[in-house]
Protein backbone atom coordinates (compact mmCIF):
# COMPACT_ATOMS: atom_id res chain seq x y z
CA UNK A 1 0.00 0.00 0.00
CA UNK A 2 1.47 2.88 -0.95
CA UNK A 3 1.82 6.17 1.87
CA UNK A 4 0.81 9.58 0.29
CA UNK A 5 3.40 12.39 0.92
CA UNK A 6 0.66 14.83 1.32
CA UNK A 7 0.08 16.46 4.76
CA UNK A 8 -3.21 18.08 5.91
CA UNK A 9 -3.33 21.83 4.55
CA UNK A 10 -2.71 23.97 7.60
CA UNK A 11 -2.26 27.92 7.93
CA UNK A 12 1.81 27.17 8.32
CA UNK A 13 1.47 26.29 4.83
CA UNK A 14 -1.01 28.73 3.59
CA UNK A 15 1.13 31.31 4.80
CA UNK A 16 4.07 30.07 3.27
CA UNK A 17 2.56 29.17 0.19
CA UNK A 18 1.65 33.09 0.10
CA UNK A 19 4.99 34.19 1.35
CA UNK A 20 6.32 32.47 -1.68
CA UNK A 21 3.91 34.07 -3.94
CA UNK A 22 4.11 37.25 -2.15
CA UNK A 23 8.14 37.30 -2.69
CA UNK A 24 8.50 35.95 -6.18
CA UNK A 25 9.42 38.04 -9.39
CA UNK A 26 10.09 35.23 -11.62
CA UNK A 27 8.36 31.72 -12.50
CA UNK A 28 9.24 28.80 -14.72
CA UNK A 29 5.91 28.68 -16.60
CA UNK A 30 4.87 25.48 -18.13
CA UNK A 31 2.39 25.42 -21.05
CA UNK A 32 1.75 23.15 -24.11
CA UNK A 33 3.40 23.05 -27.24
CA UNK A 34 0.97 23.88 -29.88
CA UNK A 35 1.92 21.04 -32.40
CA UNK A 36 3.04 18.31 -30.62
CA UNK A 37 0.98 18.42 -26.92
CA UNK A 38 4.51 18.08 -25.00
CA UNK A 39 5.51 20.67 -22.19
CA UNK A 40 7.96 23.28 -22.72
CA UNK A 41 9.37 25.30 -19.89
CA UNK A 42 10.71 28.72 -19.55
CA UNK A 43 11.18 32.07 -17.45
CA UNK A 44 8.58 34.65 -17.13
CA UNK A 45 8.09 37.54 -14.69
CA UNK A 46 5.95 37.20 -11.97
CA UNK A 47 3.86 39.68 -9.90
CA UNK A 48 0.71 40.13 -7.71
CA UNK A 49 -1.86 42.90 -8.78
CA UNK A 50 -3.56 44.99 -6.40
CA UNK A 51 -6.45 41.88 -5.73
CA UNK A 52 -3.51 39.73 -5.06
CA UNK A 53 -3.94 37.75 -8.87
CA UNK A 54 -0.91 36.55 -10.11
CA UNK A 55 0.17 38.36 -13.34
CA UNK A 56 2.96 38.10 -15.69
CA UNK A 57 4.15 41.01 -18.57
CA UNK A 58 5.20 38.62 -22.10
CA UNK A 59 5.91 39.14 -25.74
CA UNK A 60 3.70 38.24 -28.49
CA UNK A 61 7.09 37.36 -30.06
CA UNK A 62 7.48 34.50 -27.32
CA UNK A 63 7.12 31.00 -27.69
CA UNK A 64 5.47 31.02 -24.32
CA UNK A 65 2.76 33.68 -25.55
CA UNK A 66 2.09 31.48 -28.93
CA UNK A 67 1.71 28.72 -26.62
CA UNK A 68 -0.98 30.42 -23.99
CA UNK A 69 -2.96 31.36 -27.21
CA UNK A 70 -3.47 28.36 -28.54
CA UNK A 71 -3.81 26.37 -24.81
CA UNK A 72 -4.02 28.69 -21.92
CA UNK A 73 -3.64 25.88 -19.97
CA UNK A 74 -0.78 26.51 -17.96
CA UNK A 75 1.85 26.03 -14.26
CA UNK A 76 4.46 28.00 -12.72
CA UNK A 77 6.96 27.15 -10.34
CA UNK A 78 7.90 29.89 -7.65
CA UNK A 79 10.31 29.98 -5.22
CA UNK A 80 14.15 29.98 -5.72
CA UNK A 81 16.75 28.21 -3.41
CA UNK A 82 19.70 29.59 -2.30
CA UNK A 83 22.88 29.12 -3.42
CA UNK A 84 23.91 26.36 -0.56
CA UNK A 85 22.28 23.26 0.92
CA UNK A 86 19.94 20.71 -1.19
CA UNK A 87 18.47 22.47 -3.67
CA UNK A 88 15.06 20.40 -2.91
CA UNK A 89 15.09 20.47 0.77
CA UNK A 90 14.03 24.36 0.12
CA UNK A 91 10.34 25.76 -0.04
CA UNK A 92 8.48 26.45 -3.85
CA UNK A 93 5.11 26.56 -5.02
CA UNK A 94 3.24 25.09 -8.14
CA UNK A 95 0.50 27.44 -9.70
CA UNK A 96 -1.96 25.20 -11.97
CA UNK A 97 -3.40 27.62 -13.80
CA UNK A 98 -5.69 29.26 -17.10
CA UNK A 99 -4.33 32.57 -18.50
CA UNK A 100 -6.00 34.94 -19.07
CA UNK A 101 -4.83 38.05 -21.91
CA UNK A 102 -5.79 41.08 -20.74
CA UNK A 103 -6.73 43.91 -23.31
CA UNK A 104 -4.58 46.55 -24.15
CA UNK A 105 -5.99 49.37 -22.72
CA UNK A 106 -5.80 47.86 -19.37
CA UNK A 107 -1.99 48.44 -19.51
CA UNK A 108 -2.17 51.78 -17.95
CA UNK A 109 -3.77 50.96 -14.61
CA UNK A 110 -1.10 47.44 -14.41
CA UNK A 111 1.94 49.43 -15.47
CA UNK A 112 2.78 51.20 -12.27
CA UNK A 113 2.34 48.32 -9.66
CA UNK A 114 4.32 46.32 -12.20
CA UNK A 115 7.28 48.42 -12.13
CA UNK A 116 7.43 49.08 -8.70
CA UNK A 117 8.48 45.42 -8.19
CA UNK A 118 10.01 44.73 -11.81
CA UNK A 119 11.39 48.31 -12.06
CA UNK A 120 14.04 47.17 -14.87
CA UNK A 121 11.07 46.42 -16.96
CA UNK A 122 10.49 50.46 -17.78
CA UNK A 123 13.24 49.74 -20.65
CA UNK A 124 10.59 47.00 -22.68
CA UNK A 125 7.23 47.45 -21.03
CA UNK A 126 5.93 50.25 -23.47
CA UNK A 127 6.48 47.74 -26.63
CA UNK A 128 3.29 47.20 -28.40
CA UNK A 129 4.23 43.44 -28.32
CA UNK A 130 4.37 42.85 -24.56
CA UNK A 131 0.86 42.66 -22.87
CA UNK A 132 -0.13 41.96 -18.95
CA UNK A 133 -1.54 38.10 -18.44
CA UNK A 134 -3.51 37.17 -15.88
CA UNK A 135 -3.53 33.70 -13.87
CA UNK A 136 -6.82 32.37 -12.92
CA UNK A 137 -5.53 29.87 -10.26
CA UNK A 138 -6.81 25.98 -10.81
CA UNK A 139 -4.90 24.36 -7.88
CA UNK A 140 -1.54 24.42 -6.09
CA UNK A 141 1.17 22.66 -4.96
CA UNK A 142 3.27 23.26 -2.12
CA UNK A 143 6.78 21.26 -1.43
CA UNK A 144 8.28 22.79 1.94
CA UNK A 145 10.76 20.40 1.85
CA UNK A 146 11.35 16.68 1.99
CA UNK A 147 8.16 15.21 3.08
CA UNK A 148 6.28 18.31 3.70
CA UNK A 149 4.04 18.25 0.69
CA UNK A 150 0.19 20.04 0.40
CA UNK A 151 -1.99 20.55 -2.14
CA UNK A 152 -3.61 23.70 -1.94
CA UNK A 153 -6.58 25.26 -3.83
CA UNK A 154 -7.34 29.06 -5.20
CA UNK A 155 -9.00 29.88 -2.00
CA UNK A 156 -5.88 28.96 0.08
CA UNK A 157 -3.79 31.56 -1.89
CA UNK A 158 -6.67 34.12 -2.22
CA UNK B 1 4.80 40.48 -40.74
CA UNK B 2 6.23 39.08 -37.61
CA UNK B 3 10.15 39.18 -37.13
CA UNK B 4 11.40 36.00 -35.83
CA UNK B 5 13.25 36.78 -32.72
CA UNK B 6 15.48 33.36 -33.10
CA UNK B 7 19.18 33.79 -34.42
CA UNK B 8 21.40 31.27 -36.27
CA UNK B 9 23.03 29.03 -33.62
CA UNK B 10 26.57 29.29 -33.33
CA UNK B 11 29.06 28.16 -31.12
CA UNK B 12 29.06 31.18 -28.71
CA UNK B 13 25.05 29.34 -27.95
CA UNK B 14 26.11 25.89 -28.51
CA UNK B 15 28.82 26.79 -25.41
CA UNK B 16 26.36 28.97 -23.81
CA UNK B 17 24.08 26.12 -23.78
CA UNK B 18 26.67 23.62 -22.35
CA UNK B 19 27.75 25.72 -19.48
CA UNK B 20 24.02 25.90 -17.95
CA UNK B 21 23.78 22.69 -18.59
CA UNK B 22 27.24 21.52 -16.98
CA UNK B 23 26.47 24.07 -14.05
CA UNK B 24 23.05 22.81 -13.44
CA UNK B 25 22.61 21.46 -10.16
CA UNK B 26 18.46 21.37 -10.58
CA UNK B 27 15.69 21.80 -12.94
CA UNK B 28 12.30 22.89 -13.78
CA UNK B 29 10.56 20.38 -14.69
CA UNK B 30 7.37 20.57 -16.64
CA UNK B 31 5.50 17.36 -17.40
CA UNK B 32 1.46 16.30 -18.48
CA UNK B 33 -1.12 15.90 -15.93
CA UNK B 34 -2.48 12.54 -16.28
CA UNK B 35 -6.19 12.99 -15.76
CA UNK B 36 -6.26 16.39 -17.30
CA UNK B 37 -3.60 16.75 -19.95
CA UNK B 38 -2.52 20.23 -18.87
CA UNK B 39 1.34 20.89 -18.13
CA UNK B 40 2.64 20.95 -14.14
CA UNK B 41 5.72 22.39 -13.17
CA UNK B 42 8.11 21.17 -10.14
CA UNK B 43 11.73 21.07 -9.11
CA UNK B 44 13.89 18.06 -9.49
CA UNK B 45 17.40 17.04 -9.12
CA UNK B 46 20.02 17.71 -12.64
CA UNK B 47 22.68 16.15 -13.06
CA UNK B 48 24.92 14.82 -16.65
CA UNK B 49 26.18 10.89 -16.58
CA UNK B 50 29.15 10.49 -17.54
CA UNK B 51 28.63 10.32 -20.98
CA UNK B 52 26.90 14.08 -20.10
CA UNK B 53 23.54 13.11 -20.92
CA UNK B 54 20.94 14.32 -18.29
CA UNK B 55 19.79 12.87 -15.36
CA UNK B 56 17.60 13.30 -12.42
CA UNK B 57 17.07 11.28 -9.14
CA UNK B 58 13.23 11.09 -8.77
CA UNK B 59 11.02 9.58 -6.00
CA UNK B 60 7.99 7.31 -7.08
CA UNK B 61 6.00 9.30 -4.28
CA UNK B 62 6.17 12.41 -6.56
CA UNK B 63 3.71 14.07 -8.82
CA UNK B 64 6.14 14.26 -11.57
CA UNK B 65 7.02 10.64 -11.36
CA UNK B 66 3.50 9.14 -11.74
CA UNK B 67 2.93 11.59 -14.33
CA UNK B 68 6.08 10.55 -16.10
CA UNK B 69 4.72 6.98 -15.69
CA UNK B 70 2.23 8.25 -17.92
CA UNK B 71 3.58 10.28 -20.39
CA UNK B 72 7.53 10.40 -20.74
CA UNK B 73 7.32 14.04 -22.27
CA UNK B 74 8.67 16.63 -20.45
CA UNK B 75 10.92 19.63 -20.29
CA UNK B 76 13.52 20.99 -18.60
CA UNK B 77 14.28 24.84 -17.27
CA UNK B 78 17.94 25.61 -16.40
CA UNK B 79 19.86 28.47 -15.47
CA UNK B 80 19.18 30.52 -11.68
CA UNK B 81 19.15 34.20 -12.63
CA UNK B 82 21.27 35.90 -9.93
CA UNK B 83 19.61 38.78 -7.45
CA UNK B 84 20.31 41.42 -8.93
CA UNK B 85 19.20 42.88 -11.71
CA UNK B 86 16.24 41.70 -14.17
CA UNK B 87 15.81 38.01 -13.96
CA UNK B 88 14.69 37.96 -17.88
CA UNK B 89 18.25 39.80 -18.55
CA UNK B 90 19.98 36.51 -17.79
CA UNK B 91 20.63 33.48 -19.78
CA UNK B 92 18.67 30.02 -19.20
CA UNK B 93 18.06 26.57 -21.26
CA UNK B 94 15.16 25.12 -22.10
CA UNK B 95 15.80 21.13 -22.86
CA UNK B 96 12.68 19.15 -24.04
CA UNK B 97 13.07 15.33 -24.07
CA UNK B 98 11.61 12.35 -22.89
CA UNK B 99 12.11 10.80 -19.87
CA UNK B 100 13.43 7.09 -19.59
CA UNK B 101 13.35 4.95 -16.17
CA UNK B 102 16.23 3.18 -15.50
CA UNK B 103 15.97 -0.04 -14.06
CA UNK B 104 17.15 -0.50 -9.91
CA UNK B 105 20.11 -2.29 -11.14
CA UNK B 106 22.23 0.92 -12.52
CA UNK B 107 21.74 2.32 -9.54
CA UNK B 108 25.33 1.19 -7.59
CA UNK B 109 26.77 2.68 -11.61
CA UNK B 110 25.42 6.33 -11.36
CA UNK B 111 25.22 6.43 -7.59
CA UNK B 112 28.81 7.93 -7.22
CA UNK B 113 28.44 10.68 -10.29
CA UNK B 114 25.58 11.66 -8.72
CA UNK B 115 26.78 11.92 -5.03
CA UNK B 116 29.95 13.92 -6.36
CA UNK B 117 27.59 17.14 -7.96
CA UNK B 118 24.42 16.34 -5.17
CA UNK B 119 26.47 14.94 -2.12
CA UNK B 120 23.65 16.12 0.48
CA UNK B 121 21.60 13.18 -1.80
CA UNK B 122 23.43 10.80 0.64
CA UNK B 123 20.91 11.10 2.89
CA UNK B 124 17.90 9.51 0.14
CA UNK B 125 19.99 7.95 -2.58
CA UNK B 126 19.36 4.55 -1.22
CA UNK B 127 15.62 4.80 -0.36
CA UNK B 128 14.00 2.36 -2.83
CA UNK B 129 11.53 4.79 -4.08
CA UNK B 130 14.80 6.99 -5.50
CA UNK B 131 15.73 6.22 -8.84
CA UNK B 132 17.48 7.50 -11.70
CA UNK B 133 15.94 8.68 -14.87
CA UNK B 134 17.58 9.83 -18.28
CA UNK B 135 16.72 11.98 -20.20
CA UNK B 136 17.03 11.90 -23.91
CA UNK B 137 16.61 15.47 -25.72
CA UNK B 138 14.31 16.18 -28.40
CA UNK B 139 14.90 19.28 -28.55
CA UNK B 140 16.14 22.96 -26.54
CA UNK B 141 15.69 26.65 -26.83
CA UNK B 142 18.36 28.84 -25.39
CA UNK B 143 17.67 32.51 -24.40
CA UNK B 144 20.42 34.89 -23.42
CA UNK B 145 18.78 37.45 -22.61
CA UNK B 146 16.75 39.96 -24.30
CA UNK B 147 16.89 39.32 -28.29
CA UNK B 148 19.10 36.64 -27.69
CA UNK B 149 16.92 33.21 -28.29
CA UNK B 150 18.65 30.16 -30.04
CA UNK B 151 17.03 26.78 -31.14
CA UNK B 152 19.23 23.98 -30.33
CA UNK B 153 19.37 20.06 -31.55
CA UNK B 154 20.47 17.38 -29.04
CA UNK B 155 23.76 17.38 -31.06
CA UNK B 156 24.20 20.84 -30.25
CA UNK B 157 24.06 19.91 -26.49
CA UNK B 158 25.88 16.23 -27.00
Amino acid sequence: MAISPIRPTDNAARALALGLQAKARFAAIGVIHPDTGAPVVSRIAFALDDSNIPLTLISTLSFHTKALQNNPACSLLLGEPPAKGDPLAFPRLTINAVAKFLPPDTKPDLRAGFLKTHPKAQLYIDFTDFQFVRFSITSAALNGGFGKAYNLTATDLA
